[in-house]
């Protein structure tokens, strides 16, 4: 039997980066709320859907957006003050042994091909994260690096549920960049898998016309 | 008088990532060749073109850019075995004391916007630099940093004719990733300013599709 599967799916933004009054996981691509494609991707997949959701927009997403999805049977957990906290409230739903998808709600783009990836890696080595060369040259602290030193980290980052929910015991600090470094900070080292440049993060208003030239 | 300005093109690659016979300068886009886009952005800002172009690619260029480009007045360097080389050449063309901007030809989205204020802090500090803060996450060998302290690098870049001369005097070395490095190799910093993300590098085929719904 293959193991249970769940995907948390942080969608914490309140939209300011995007202009918009509307929190951009709410927002129409393609006639259909960016959120609904993303949680539809990992129900083709047969996940669980856990949604961490600011307690405030939960009534927008009963009206908005659930009659989207292709199951209306999710779990909603509370989003909390930073993302280390929503994520925390998502785990704390995950019930049984298994798998678990920690991916970010305004990432639609994720194919199945890089959910399974994941989920195959993840049996693997314990933790997965899909990830990308850069296309530009990099500077840290204005001093020129050489990019092939670094990759691009995207969502989904995959995790057994033990050893996620084990690392998100720990008290947080300042060099938890994402659920990767979290789990690190146990001891535990991650492997990294090839993602998509098609799966864009939407924090722009620019990146929602991208996303809709990317799903043609 | 205001100073003279070179805009320096490079479109030195064969188009291999493009899965294209076409190097990817060639590219339609919205029906104009991706080479053509971007001549005539420097053009509107009263720029001398200097095209570096590999030997082999100056007959397309003649017969199917140069028609659509809004003066025909340009200069052509060969193209070299590396970017360093294609560069050098290309400054080879500049006779006369100004400001160059050296940019990428498949960078067609670069608006005059970020043109005029590359010339306009390169004048002030003698080598600016456009940059913009990385969406994802970053890893550096598999570990965990920080994104706030770094920058993804695009073009132009653009410095005073002096100093990018005299920093192309010297031997080529593998930290040189792009201009600014060749430049601070002679202990001259570099002025980061602003950049865009429309900005985009066109290097895959998904690229072009982005860079069409950036430019509705």
């Amino acid at each position: 039997m293959s193991p249970k599967r769940y995907a948390l799916l942080v969608a914490g933004g309140s939209g300011t980066r995007m202009k918009s009054e509307i929190p951009k996981q709410f927002l129409l691509l393609k006639n259909i709320p960016i959120l609904a494609h993303t949680i539809n991707q990992f129900l083709k997949c047969n996940c669980e859907i856990i949604l961490v959701l600011p307690s405030n927009h939960s009534e927008t997403f009963k009206k908005e957006v659930l009659h989207f999805c292709n199951s209306q049977n999710m779990l909603l957990a509370q989003g909390g003050n930073t993302r280390f906290e929503s994520v925390k409230n998502g785990l704390d739903l995950v019930s049984k042994q298994g798998l678990v998808a920690v991916h970010d709600a305004v990432r639609p783009l994720v194919s199945v091909e890089i959910i399974e990836q994941s989920f195959k890696y993840a049996t693997q080595y314990g933790a997965a994260v899909a990830a990308v060369d850069l296309k530009d040259s990099i500077r840290e602290h204005n001093k020129a690096r050489e990019r092939s030193n670094y990759k691009l980290v995207q969502t989904p980052q995959t995790f057994t549920s033990e050893l996620i929910k084990k690392a998100y015991l720990q008290a947080y600090k300042p060099s938890f960049t994402d659920d990767a470094s979290v789990l690190e900070s146990l001891g535990h080292s991650i492997h990294l898998f090839e993602g998509d440049y098609k799966n864009i993060k939407i924090t722009t208003p620019e990146d929602l016309l991208v996303a809709e030239a990317l799903m043609r």
